[in-house]
């Protein structure tokens, strides 16, 4: 039982995924955030970088040996390769972590071929894969969570009840240009993004190797497309897997029974039932002996900040919803 | 060689495809916009429902004799079911026509099962599918053009070259909404559209009919999403065949060399550079064995009206880009 | 002190707005929301319109007395003339009400001059302005308030403390696409409104009374945008006043103070600051003699739906802030 | 009479006025754009930067003596300070040209006001303000014309035949974002435009000074809002002037009569209605007593190179529309 609130801080705020943390940690109901730090924006307050989270506090620079002072977990929302170092600090001055980054999520061959070195391997066992759904019991007594990527969340919640039975599955995913991240390039640009769909990184987009990992075997081709939206992202992924109507839906029924963000609905899902929501809605048929899955998420909720709380809600012993409804 | 104007009517002119084609048509150099009439807005100016387009005609009801008294051929822009009469009724009195409905596109098992009772069969015969990458020949001869739906256009031109090789392929294409026409409804709705996107008609889409038609034993699965875009259709096309990247890119090559609206280009392309051009980008790769075609249309131009200009330049022995560059 | 749940029910709730009002209530820690009716769609479920406000309720055909058994109050969120009928039968079985709609807001002759016959004109005297920062006292003890229009709550917010001494005023305001309704119109399209920045009802616009009545003696000019936007409402308020930067500064800084939705700030306040939230932010300077102030709402929130919620706070002697935080 | 094409060069073509520019020119008749520039993207085809333009050239570094060699005009589309030197080298060497900078609009005093020490004050005593409405003999005889600002030809348009009535006139003007400029900052990033109405530089825009020097002696208050918009700006101005409804529009009808690009319109103009043309339209209106004066244009367009080319074709003794319909 939860007697007192645990603090939390949250490293690298002021991007988009570590902001939403943050502003579902203001609201969390056990859970106390103390401490919001970043790189380029420290010394601004948070609620003037993002007034409708309403966080009241100052962005700091980051210091492990104040935040150990301060927090006993933390969500770290650095990009991968600074995250690793980060995490290791808080980790050795004893923090509960969930990261944000690639940094944690893939064994070292493939994080060191996708990405680059890696700073901290020896964390990298400790390290649980965050995607609730799929790895709960482990993530109730990691120190160390990897929150899933945006990309592999959706692909993998379509997929997960089928993996064993996927021989071959495609991956369309469509995301919001929140995803990119909050630097400003052109690709992120108003005038290059709004009247526009394009499909990017056809060869290889790292966040396949998530895919990869997680769905041992099967062979599979991922595509995402960037879309105008801010938030939002749709997997539309088609599968060459031998089962009936019936028993496909009966088979995610089974998986997803009493999940608490888990929605299997009947018609196909838009990003905007999700939006802002921690909610992933999922709808599966078969035409043409294809399975059709698609699921939608909101990018920085279930695909980033909502899914790093809910891994925080299992790690101290909280009510996974906490927080997130 | 032609000496004079030739006159030209578009029926349905208030709704979006009849009106760009009717704006392609007041600008093109051998063709002279007779005409244009409506159902529900007759009565109004053009200019006045679509300022930008600076069509200076007021929207007449449809009467046949009146059209053929003043134009020698006509673009049909009506809803299927309401345009066979139309057509029938003009090629009665001895006017080309491109349709831009699905009325002739399909052959008549198709397309009442698709569709409904057809109005007019007796026309199915001498009726060409309006694709003119794919029948140029047979659409310079035709007195009745089909032209093709915008999701099987973007499909098709980006599979065509490879159309021997397929044995399977998914089409994942995603639509800007003036792809749902003018009719105000909630699915068109701003609110609706805006910050969504979203999968329709996965178990059966009517433009599925003319892809199977045209990419005659292959099978497919195609799945068409709306997304926030006024004008752009991208279709995504994973399709399992055998053969290497470079015998692929020679294929397309081929294929398409000198085609004048065709680009073979090197990065996937978005819908944007496109926009308000009858131009279609195409990109094939290989990923894993999988062969990915992205095709990028604007829906009301290639994807329908600008099509239909390209048609009827053929038809009446005009250069084929005429008032289309 | 509160001891046990207020039973609510919400009026119209298949529009934005009453969707709002129900997605609020059903979080509001003390009101339990146990009804919600629709004209149209009557017998969905609400979280089948609506997935992301997650209200578990069908919705019902209106019953004054089925509602009456079930709830103490109501929020009405029907169009003008429909609401006034629904709000004299909610009243004569002794609900309090909030009604959306315009039909309270103006005195007898105003709104037969905006609207047209007033459908329970023996209510008017009881009924209360709904803008708490101007009203508060009036409103804890009402049975029945008028929420008022989104623009006018813009607008009068920016301008409250001003009120003695503006001379004239110039209101020029954007809206989002929300604040059209519901009904899917040529206005509403996704294509009519992207990529579209237009003014309308110049001449005059309903709202205006409503800015008339509370500023009583100013002459002003209202004229309205709509602008490609979901939710969201900016009033810029040019105001011929004779007063200086300071003095202005300390007026709103007095009027506001202990405010809990206004926020007053030293930038321009953009519509995304206060998107899906019960805030006003408001900036205001003077520029060449002449006081500009500007002041950004969500049109559905502190526009419509928040404001209700606020109301019917002091209505049951709840803090004012309940729920909307 | 015209014999021969012109040769044209776009300084600076790689930004969105440039490139607009170079659209417009390659597909003008009696022009033939024979180089572009960039700063920054040198050596790169401007048709892989900008696909729907179509310009198959390849941006060059500015060389002075080059592109007198090659041309006999210039487009000079450089930022303000980055402008004035350029167009004195290319006036140096006996080209015509026209500047979209703020470096030639405006008196020394103003423009060293608000922007910098001026590089080439020599050459402000030819320079003529690129109005072409407001100064089309002088512009028929000139060198160098200076493009105006996308605010203040909107703005000047909607009340140029008022301007000897004006006593005090509000402007509150919204601008789609490719009036921001190409380069990549958190103002211009997708997530921060999107839902989003703001206001900025209230205090005092620089093209304020525009405003002031054409309309000589009124008193006047300019405030620019951004909004979710691509191409397109809206001038809602707000006039204090002695004139009826009558009068008003005899006024403009005179005034405007014949001009090949002005829209007097009945109904409130849309910036869509004006998207990707050189058009200005205009509604003006008597409302208790104010005169209401809008004006919608693309502002890459009459804001910008549209004008510009507008002005090359009188300096250039061609019709004023050619290359522009």
């Amino acid at each position: 039982m939860i007697t007192v609130a645990e603090q939390v801080a949250v490293i690298g705020a002021a991007g988009y995924g570590g902001a939403v943390a943050a502003a579902i940690l203001r609201r969390h109901p056990s859970l106390e955030l103390v401490a919001v730090t970043a790189r380029s924006e420290a010394g601004r307050r948070h609620d003037d970088l993002y007034p409708r989270y309403r966080v009241p506090l100052v962005l700091d620079e980051f210091d492990a040996d104040d935040i150990a002072a301060r927090a006993q977990s933390a969500i770290v929302a650095y990009p991968h390769g600074a995250a690793a170092p980060a995490v290791k600090a808080l980790r050795e001055r004893g923090l509960k972590v969930v990261d944000l980054s690639a940094d944690f999520r893939l064994d070292r061959a493939r994080y060191e071929r996708w990405y680059q070195t890696h700073a901290a391997p020896e964390l990298l066992g400790d390290a649980v894969y965050g995607l609730t759904e799929a790895h709960r019991d482990e993530i109730r007594t990691a120190d160390l969570v990897a929150a899933p990527g945006c990309y592999p969340t959706a692909a993998l919640l379509a997929l997960w009840p089928l993996r064993e039975q996927i021989e071959d599955v495609v991956v369309d995913a469509k995301s919001g240009v929140s995803g990119a991240g909050r630097d400003a390039t052109q690709t992120t640009h108003f005038v290059s993004v709004t009247e526009n769909v394009q499909a990017y990184k056809v060869e290889g987009h790292r966040h396949a190797a998530e895919l990869e990992q997680e769905l041992n075997g099967a062979t599979f081709t991922f595509v995402p497309h960037l879309v105008p939206v801010e938030q939002g992202l749709l997997a539309s992924c088609y599968v060459t897997a031998y089962i009936g109507e019936g028993e496909l839906r009966d088979l995610y029924r089974d998986a997803y029974e009493g999940e608490p963000f888990i929605d299997l609905v009947d018609e196909p899902p838009g990003t905007d039932e999700v939006r802002e929501t921690n909610r992933c809605r999922i709808r599966v048929t078969v035409v043409g002996g294809r399975v059709i899955a698609l699921a939608a998420i909101d990018n920085l909720w279930k695909g980033a900040a909502g899914q790093a709380v809910q891994d925080l809600n299992l790690m101290l012993g909280l009510p996974e919803t906490e927080g997130l409804e």
